[in-house]
């Protein structure tokens, strides 16, 4: 009896993953509404039937990709609390940065999609509600060390602008440089612009030594390239 | 000889205003990638022959949009050197948001609709930059006038936030309520809610006597209703 190779037992699984991640590639590149099952297909130089065997339709590939995103950012998310300085918070928007620029078709074309997708109609919600309450336990960390200073009334709307710099900045890139913006060779320095733009709303509240550290930060990615 | 009737010499101008009109409050209310022309000419009680004879193209329809879209907007910032107190900035705003609602489809898909349409590619980032202009003009006026004390390193930041918050705000309030944020009833309140939000940015940087003022202005629209 010939000895059975060690990849027997899981290629369906592995198939699955494979068509996620070209799906995800994909539609970060073109957009979901410009990529259809048939492209995915070919693109993986697999049968539209072998694809639909494991995705009956497109709905499912966006709510998989959708629910890698959550269990990536979520966990994110749970660390606001431990943001205690400055630099603790550069580094927190940054990363956070990094996972929605992994995921970004699903903010280039949110509205569109929500529209669609009754899971993401109701889990998006929930998306914006947990980086609202991430973002207040950031300023909450940083008031209590001392190196943010805060009326709670002063607070809750610079948290909301946070949220929507940091829901909207590639899609401003975007319209600004539609060719480029989302091309991989842009992430470092989309996702720094994007992170130093949601921390610039909070000069004004540091204290002065943390307002040099701060700006010395963020100063050189503050400016959008072109802006006249 | 029968008497002409006045209205007679104008139908055909009549007719590629009023699908102009309808097709404003189609793609407003469901989305411009949901709206066919088909749906069009059903909704204006024509045919789609008499449709394609003024519009060949859906595309034509975005481009005139588009084009009253600009014919609104740019005599508004152009406006935008005569703000020199809190209150110009507040009507400023407002009527700036104003604007944005009443051609809201464009906002609603604009990465999908630059990705698909050169015109908008290419006079979207003409808006942009026109807004960051009018922004920071405002933001002058307002230093001329001592309301508002700012160092110029510090403007960059908050124009552009303001310009991202101006832009993204409708889309900001429809993910956080699909089913209604987009709908007429809701534009007076989301309007209010979008032009606090901008001014907001503002409040660090006045002076005293205006940050009280400043505050009774956007104060019961800077909170998001909901937000936990």
């Amino acid at each position: 009896m010939p000895r059975k190779k060690p990849t027997d037992a899981t290629p369906p699984r592995r198939t699955a993953d494979r068509i996620l991640d070209v799906s995800l590639e994909l539609f970060n590149r073109f957009g979901e509404p410009n990529v259809s099952t048939t492209l995915i297909s070919a693109e993986l130089d697999i049968s539209p039937g072998n694809l639909y065997y494991h995705y009956p339709a497109k709905e499912e590939l966006i709510n998989r990709l959708f629910e890698r995103f959550q269990k990536a950012l979520l966990p994110l998310l749970k660390a606001a609390p431990d943001v205690r300085h400055v630099e603790d918070a550069w580094l927190f928007f940054h990363m956070l940065f990094e996972t929605v620029w992994h995921y970004r078709f699903l903010y280039r074309d949110l509205n569109d999609l929500l529209s669609k997708n009754r899971l993401l109609e109701r889990e998006f919600q929930a998306v914006l509600q947990a980086k609202g309450r991430a973002v207040r336990s950031a300023l909450a960390g940083l008031g209590g060390s001392g190196e943010l200073r805060m009326h709670l009334r002063e607070a809750e709307p610079v948290a909301t602008a946070m949220v929507v710099v940091l829901t909207y900045w590639l899609s401003y890139e975007y319209v600004r440089d539609p060719r480029h913006a989302l091309e991989p060779e842009q992430a470092q320095a989309a996702l720094l612009r994007g992170a130093a733009h949601t921390m610039s709303l909070l000069l004004p509240y540091v204290d002065a030594a943390q307002r040099e550290h701060l700006q010395a930060l963020i100063g050189p990615y503050a400016r959008v390239p072109g802006a006249g």
